[in-house]
């Protein structure tokens, strides 16, 4: 029953293909309720959002859908999240849920006007009632990822945060209180244990800072602040042309890193 | 339409009284979601959660309730407070969406089993369904509250927070999440505002700190590092007995603290 509505988004999306699933029936779903997510993606450059296009449209959309009655929000998240990119995140972690009234006027789903005649009428009375939507994130090294579209969606990849499409309903919102949250996070934990490569240089590490604060730090007081706080290891220095200039390398301190996200105590910008 | 389960839930908990409402019709509700407050206040000695004691029940629970199907969720959370305990907070803020499969499990409702006969139909069905909850926060100086026990509340009041009897469903963990992020909200930004009274001593400054963190904290530390983040003024001494050892009045700098809510920064403790 998971991939029921997909198996219907498929047949809607593509006219040629015969209707064969029966299954058109979403009452095995909470009502009222959705899962977006925000996977926030790194490559040592710019901050990603994994992003869904939908099959046939210049449409762009987070991954998301419909929690079963026999399963928790949480795992409903995770299972989602699957189902639709490929990539399985057991830790993801719900952040905001967005329940205003208009929050799907701006950028209609326009599938709903494929869905014609009996079959689909369980499935439109069910995707076109309100429902609220609960956000989750999840910050992943981009290079362990492999993003695969799901049958409904044409695409499925990784777009810079600052150039991002219009997107399906309030996604844009979503996306931006993700980002909200992920700025104050800084203040009170460190941040990038699971954004980073196992070993970094500080400039790395400091870019990766500034994409979230979207602003330049000054190099020497970011440094120095990171080092105090006593959760980055340094090693040898980084291989290159020029070798007395060769950056060092750093990882993370897991415990420290851990004990610092306990104790609330992170990088005050 | 707004008190329409209350006036249902007034007619279940009085046997006597006739059934006099033909609105018995959860269809204004937007299934699958409820919302639960936790209002947590300050009398200068204990932190206290607002609770309703069931009608003819020893059962506590967090004012609760359905969001109209033409309302956002943050109105609905302001309207549902005020439905149930006659306090009105335009400023609650959403914490947590709870939607564990099991969370209603533990301590059931017990008002289901009184509803019997064919005009409570439609509300039975809509209550015993799987329904996700979101928790909203907010804190008050108890003083500036009135509660009052709405028609299916004999008690409305407030419960010192370590000493909660059994709650509702999962209420014992909505307030231990919301107890929680005050908790960690510390570290990042100054809290009291909305919980102390316009002018106070250091001292009860102190305490406020001590209930939310659960520790005792050293009082030469604790005031160092407050007048060092510099959202206090100080004022005249408290009067008392004797006039040499009476401690200082402080209130809040408003500007300040709302630039260090801002920037991100309170008290590490």
């Amino acid at each position: 029953m998971c991939k029921l509505h997909i198996n219907l988004y498929l047949y809607i999306m593509d006219n040629k293909k015969q209707y064969t699933e029966l299954l058109v029936d979403p009452s095995s779903f909470l009502p009222g309720v959705s899962i977006d997510c925000v996977v926030i993606g790194f490559d040592l450059t710019e901050l990603n959002i994994l992003l869904l296009q939908l099959k046939k449209h210049d449409l762009w959309m987070l991954p998301g859908g419909f929690i079963h009655l026999n399963e928790d929000m949480d795992q409903a998240a995770t299972r989602i999240l699957e189902e639709r990119t490929g990539i399985k995140l057991p830790y993801l972690k719900q952040f905001h849920t967005f329940g205003d009234v208009n929050r799907r006027e701006n950028t209609k789903f326009p599938g709903v006007n494929h869905m014609l005649g009996e079959p689909f009428e369980k499935m439109i009375a069910f995707l076109e009632k309100r429902f609220i939507s609960s956000g989750y994130l999840s910050l992943v090294d981009i290079r362990n990822c492999a993003p695969t579209p799901d049958a409904m969606s044409d695409e499925c990849t990784w777009i810079p945060v600052n150039l991002l499409p219009v997107l399906l309903y309030d996604h844009g919102d979503i996306v931006k209180k993700a980002m909200e949250q992920l700025r104050s996070r800084i203040n009170y934990m460190p941040v990038g244990i699971s954004l980073m490569p196992e070993k970094f240089t500080m400039k790395e590490f400091q870019t990766l800072y500034e994409k979230i604060l979207n602003k330049s730090l000054d190099r020497g007081n970011f440094q120095k602040k990171m080092l105090k706080l006593e959760f980055l290891v340094r090693h040898e220095k980084k291989l290159s042309g020029g070798a007395h200039k060769a950056p060092y390398l750093y990882s993370f301190n897991k415990n420290r890193y851990n004990e610092l996200v306990e104790k609330g105590i992170g990088y005050i910008n």
